[in-house]
């Protein structure tokens, strides 16, 4: 039987609200056996482009990364977010090791094809190295990944923090029996986005489809459910989306395939 | 017999100039048997600093850091500086791995207590974690350490980086035969700052305090030159001090106890 393993998305509203992250990382590192936690960090990357001067462009929630806005979310999500939370955790025992796709060459990717638009130096997936992760968390580490990745020649491109959790729940499903967890700031998914208790306990692939027919489901979620229905085709055990309180009380949505 | 590992520290000039910069991460690259990177990354820091209206407060070459510059030197020195070493290094089949002291909990330090000088967020060194980044060299690993720390109560640090070369240094002296070599622009310690052909081929104790009595070594150097001296105290079998190509011909200064 496999061992299991847990990787933990913390999206930008939770990361904002210092309550809220650190409720969710009190839970990280309370937990016990291999775990992985996955971060955004949009909003501070957003907040320092302007302070910078330089415009956030954004087609269909996705950044546009020109070379200077590369230089802020490296700084913004491998430096300032990343060691906040890796010195977080080790506050509270967590053998934290904060980690970019080019750190022992976890992730590579290639920047995106230029299609009707440029999305700059954004990323797609290639490659997670699981035998590389699987020997720092076999080594009693904590992996913190930000979403920066390379391209293994030198670049380094900007990836969604969604599809980089689900990257490594699929790579990492060959050795683990992964249990994949993303955290936001609503209790779960919701049939109407302005309820808590329009709150959906178990969200199947034929339930989405009808939902997101109806328009009840729509703009950011949409990608975060395919990130989540795709994983579990590629062998991950369960996906949870809730937020810090309803991922500890297992009150969160369930994804089942 | 112990093994050799080369820890190697590189300036913030150095890192300023693209060319001299590649030309040093090809030779780390191509070293065989362990190796650690330290950097700094000053120059970048004043910079964005300046960009983001925060005003960099230097006393005897050592930054101020209050709060807003922590965030800036976290983002700087762990984020573009450290990413960009590190993605380099995979271009050149070097498994670079980025730390800051919080990552795997590697460098302990505490803030500096307030004299006549309140440094902020000045982190003073405590402990290195030998095991932890042995460890990690064990793996195949290159570690590229930022001159961010921690105290282990989940505050980051600003920590000097030649600082941090030296403690790794003797910290790693108990299980290698550790060089230590650190990188600047000019081609090894002169006596007359002005004329590189002015260059020191071995520098001994003896000699670094007359040259100090003169004035001819004095500022930047001193702080780098007890560092070496005192690494060399703590079982540190070798320090060189030089560029890029003084360190890889062989002709950089050699500092002797």
């Amino acid at each position: 039987m496999k061992k299991e393993l847990r990787i933990l998305k913390i999206g930008g509203n939770v990361l904002a609200d210092d309550q809220l992250l650190d409720t969710m990382l009190t839970t990280f590192a309370n937990w016990t056996g291999p775990a992985i936690l996955v971060h955004g960090g949009g909003r501070s990357a957003s907040e320092f482009s302007r302070r910078l001067g330089i415009e956030a462009k954004m087609i269909d929630g996705r950044r546009i990364t020109d070379a200077p806005t590369l230089d802020v979310v490296t700084m913004v999500y491998a430096g300032l977010v990343n060691k906040k939370i890796v010195a977080a955790l080790q506050a509270k025992n967590c053998n934290a090791l904060g980690l970019s796709g080019a750190d022992a060459n976890v992730i590579r990717a290639h920047k995106r094809k230029v299609t009707t638009v440029d999305y700059g130096f954004a990323g797609d997936i290639d490659e997670v190295d699981d035998r590389a992760i699987k020997a720092l968390l076999e080594a009693g580490f904590s992996p913190v990944c930000c979403p920066i990745t390379h391209n293994r020649q030198g670049q380094l491109l900007n990836t969604n923090a969604d599809t980089i959790a689900s990257a490594l729940a699929v790579a990492l499903a060959r050795h683990y029996s992964v249990s994949l967890r993303y955290c936001f700031e609503k209790p779960g998914v919701l049939r109407n986005a302005e309820d808590d208790s329009s709150q959906i306990a178990i969200l199947s692939s034929l339930l989405y489809q009808e939902l997101k027919q109806k328009g009840l489901i729509h703009s950011g979620m949409l990608p975060k459910l395919d990130n989540a229905f795709g994983a579990l085709e590629k062998g991950v055990r369960e996906v949870l989306i809730g937020n810090p309180t309803s991922l500890q009380s297992g009150e969160a949505t369930q994804v089942v395939g």
